[in-house]
């Protein structure tokens, strides 16, 4: 890493911790105690929780893992052993609401599937909780809404764990879009697919997930788009195919779509289920082009720009960051750039393109 | 290159001239006697003849550049003089019918704008000569077909400069895919864009070149998705934008579309006369992914595979290697895999596009 690099990814990774570190301000001094940080409850203790989400919780400034949610007792003994978490802030689905009266727990970290959102953000909600939500938010637009009313409705703030917004080469690219460093973007391709195992998980039942490839891995590159361009797509245009309806009987298996933007950008974006696919994204602007190969993956991102130079910024663990932003975000009041309404936004998008491809019609999201 | 890769390089690039130098065809028999290489005359000195074409039927094992049709004196006394070309075998575009009587030129190479290719076709093969001619074949789908029309009419052969489809590493992209190495191709993503320059030139001017950027090259991403999965579009679903409106008054400035194709392949396209772009394309199969970056140029092709062999088969002079598949198809007379017929395909799939991202409705191609 040059010189100029180094500044750079000093400038953005320290971007969110600026305030707090340098201006005195709350977070600061709850940094200087540990005893400060804010207590977050797992809830759903899959491998997401135990490989990445409860390792960075080690990891975290203004976070520590102070609670669980799970129906599974081995899972919640185990899980109390290893990190030392008191029986009094383990909590059943059923039981989560009691967690009103547990002052170790703020916020509670929901990692289910899609289709349980909901029902557990409003029980965080309604324990006075703030909740963290993995993606895609909830199954629809109108149970997307009722998160973020329940949150609002307990003054509680809500986030969703898009952790690429906080990924220092994933930010390089934004920066390059936004300072127009390469000039004007005119195109974004974007893909991320991979091909799914276990034909019994949950992510194929479209009870619990609400859809398929589009909704798991595909608003990897819708989100991508969006942050790259800055702006929000005015129509979504989409084609979706089957090769194996049996594997793929209840949800989306290979979804391929187009947007343009107010700016005169277009995006160009596929997603599935049964193709191999890093996850990439290439941005074309009017004087070079700049993007990322693996671009959404834990690790190992990086990427190119056509001017030779390489994107090659330092790997954080992006779950670390997000935890730590949201945080922040309930320390100081500030709101998240990953809100409930961010959240929403790509539900509303992902639904009209699953509109789209039923339809064969350009849906016009504008207004 | 491995003893693998080479052997493959062996067999592509060896493929067209197998029948002829193994097999004592007429064209072994022509091979050996340079008189006997078939005369070409290039129609439309511009550039591309000047920069590539020429040197290359320097190249070529079946052909020799014979003749030139143009109306700038200029241009006729200086490539006279360069390739030692008689006087009697140049004509004017008005002249070119006098071709009749000279046995020196058995094909004419159209290298003109795009409106310009019917006509041109049609005093060639009045001529009695084959015609090979530049892609996008014309400008609507009724000129492609009179173009096919007119040399059924005088018995002669019609092919179009798809000089991807004789690139070894394309060609070893459409063998991957076809014994489906890597699984069964799920999706094709291709992209093809330029940063135009001279805003006077005959692309950006409709009366000649019939369309802008996806004519031109977009073309290029749609040939990939169609030779990659050896299969025809179903459907195409589009969208258009223009962010300068005086440059690109007359044609388009930026499309991106889907496809999807009978055996559940989509693909994702994009193409741009204002955005910098390598021209690229990734296959995306159940087992693995492909693909070329660059895919389209004239040389420095290129690519890789998701199981971390490098795609990289020896450059080789496209044009030369076009120009000696179409002399050979004459001489032997086969069918050649770039007929009118294919390019007609491809107007016919480019003017849907167009009228999708018109009509904002996906288009049924099939029937």
């Amino acid at each position: 890493m040059d010189s100029e690099s180094r500044r750079r990814f000093i400038q953005q990774t320290a971007a969110w911790s600026a305030a707090s570190l340098f201006a005195g301000s709350l977070s600061q001094a709850l940094a200087r105690d540990s005893q400060k940080k804010l207590g977050w409850a797992l809830c759903g203790l899959g491998s997401l929780s135990t490989n990445q989400i409860a390792p960075a919780l080690q990891k975290t400034q203004f976070a520590r893992l102070a609670g669980i949610v799970t129906d599974t007792p081995e899972k919640a003994k185990k899980w109390q052993a290893q990190y030392n978490i008191p029986a009094k802030n383990c909590y059943t689905y059923a039981t989560m609401e009691q967690m009103a009266r547990n002052k170790d727990i703020d916020v509670v970290y929901i990692v289910t599937p899609n289709a349980l959102h909901l029902e557990q953000t409003q029980r965080a909600a309604k324990a006075g909780k703030h909740v963290y939500c993995e993606k895609p938010m909830e199954t629809s637009v109108e149970r997307a809404q009722q998160m973020i009313d329940a949150c609002k409705a307990a003054d509680r703030k809500l986030g969703v764990a898009y952790r690429c917004r906080f990924e220092p080469n994933n930010l390089e690219c934004i920066r390059i879009a936004r300072e127009k460093e390469l000039g004007a973007v005119k195109v974004v391709e974007a893909s991320f697919g991979f091909t799914i195992g276990d034909p019994s998980q949950w992510r194929l039942k479209r009870a619990l997930s609400g859809g398929g490839a589009l909704m798991d891995v595909g608003i990897y590159a819708l989100q991508a788009t969006r942050y790259i361009t800055g702006e929000e797509p005015l129509t979504v245009s989409a084609v979706e195919t089957k090769t194996d309806p049996v594997k793929f009987a209840e949800v989306d298996e290979t979804i391929a779509w187009t947007s343009k933007f107010p700016s005169g950008a277009v995006a160009s974006c596929s997603t599935s289920f049964n193709a191999a696919d890093t996850g990439r994204y290439r941005a074309r602007a009017d004087k070079g082009w700049f993007g990322l190969e693996p671009a959404f993956m834990y690790s190992g991102i990086k990427g190119r720009r056509s001017d030779g130079k390489d994107i090659a910024f330092p790997q954080i663990d992006q779950f670390a960051a997000e935890i730590d932003d949201f945080s922040r975000c309930i320390l100081e009041n500030k709101s998240s750039i990953v809100s409930g309404e961010e959240g929403l936004r790509d539900i509303k998008i992902l639904m009209a393109i699953y509109e789209s491809a039923r339809t064969g019609k350009t849906l016009n999201l504008a207004g």
